[in-house]
């Protein structure tokens, strides 16, 4: 049987659900993407992601790629999807790949981004950006440079990740960047552990308070101990933005 | 017994709420104001708004009344309350008056604002801005002065009015906002109707496809049959912006 390999960019509005991955009983991202396929075909489809992203962490430029046993005009599969889909996941762009592409194993660098409210009790943001009063922005860019390069980030990631993985991780920029009522750091790496931005993101919030020291980040990258960086920064402020292939 | 009158600012996500006015079984703000309370205090409290707002509809300077038994420091007020309520209902300022003071007789001007999506498939304005192709909107804001001043709004209200109301209200002013990814339409009178903003809008979205006359809006408007104006715009679009006493 042929198949015929898509990719897709996919973007999503965490805060209501579990994280990408499905859950038997968890309302997820991949599992609303499977559902959809399911409610549009007559046969299963399973999407594979270019990563998990936790839960209510958003997506603006998710990648994903799926088999059909059909070949479909891309934008039809789009207006397909879209239309099974609820509101707060939506296919951006679907383009026909060659069955060799892989969303996962061929990604190549990907950027995500933490947002700052800077308007306290602003309902309009809360589900997509945590407030803290009295932020030192700069100083925490000024920091965050300790994290620019290649290190074995073990100290800033989850405590039961696989021993076998390779926690070599480079960061290639960190900016920061003034929206309209927002502060928003963006990270550009070739990957990242679980956990890893919004822990780096934690200390870079103490940092930012004034109850940490910025060389600690050092300390902690050299330490490679993740106790040391308990402090994991709140999932609904983060957004995986683009990946790259 | 002495009875303290405090005014209060609130902002709210409607996205999620069967509209301002308490109804039994349903998920209301003024159900969540007084519910509240409730869990505050030891007595009841019965919160009056400026007017009611529909299912979905946002605020950003809503605004209330209501008695407490003792005096509190009003930024104490404020602390309380935004404890008790959900995220998506924030009280932003609490002011002690006089108990003469009337959250809705004494509102003199109202403003309303209407947000548009410039961006198709959005997860992050989903809540708060309707995307329409193509609207001509500098034809919208041409055709919406027809509104300005004082008219019968019969034509541009709810079927179901009480006929004894007074139907004659004044638009002072109408503006076109843009804003990064989004085109705002401000609409500022002594007034609105129930459905008013809405059914305005739902002709000027006719106008703006080009699928109406600008000249529609004064014939409804002369017309005074609520049958004319049927296009209602989707609610979460809307949003009490600010009430001047």
């Amino acid at each position: 049987m042929c198949l015929y390999r898509y990719k897709a960019v996919v973007s999503y509005d965490g805060y209501s659900y579990q994280g990408f991955q499905a859950q038997i009983g968890e309302e997820t991202i991949e599992g609303k993407l499977n559902e959809a396929f399911k409610n549009w075909l007559s046969y299963e489809v399973k999407v594979v992601g270019s990563g998990r992203t936790d839960k209510q962490v958003h997506a603006l430029g998710q990648v994903i790629h799926f088999d059909l046993e059909n070949e479909i005009e891309a934008n039809g599969v789009k207006r397909a999807l879209n239309s099974f889909l609820p509101v707060d996941i939506r296919i951006l762009e679907v383009t026909r790949v060659s069955s060799s592409f892989h969303a996962r194993f061929d990604a190549k660098k990907k950027e995500y981004r933490y947002r700052f409210s800077l308007r306290p009790d602003d309902v309009f943001s809360y589900r997509y950006a945590p407030y803290f009063k009295n932020l030192d922005y700069d100083l925490m860019l000024e920091a965050s440079k300790a994290f620019l390069g290649t290190h074995n980030f073990k100290g800033f990631c989850s405590a039961d990740i696989d021993p076998n993985k390779d926690l070599n991780k480079t960061i290639y920029e960190i900016n920061l960047i003034k929206e309209d009522g927002f502060m928003v750091f963006s990270f550009i790496g070739n990957a990242f552990l679980k956990y890893q931005v919004r822990r780096m993101m934690g200390l870079l919030i103490e940092i930012g308070r004034h109850k940490e020291s910025p060389d600690r980040i050092t300390y902690v990258l050299e330490k490679q101990d993740p106790k040391l960086s308990h402090k994991v920064a709140p999932g609904y402020g983060l957004t995986l933005y683009k990946v790259w292939y």
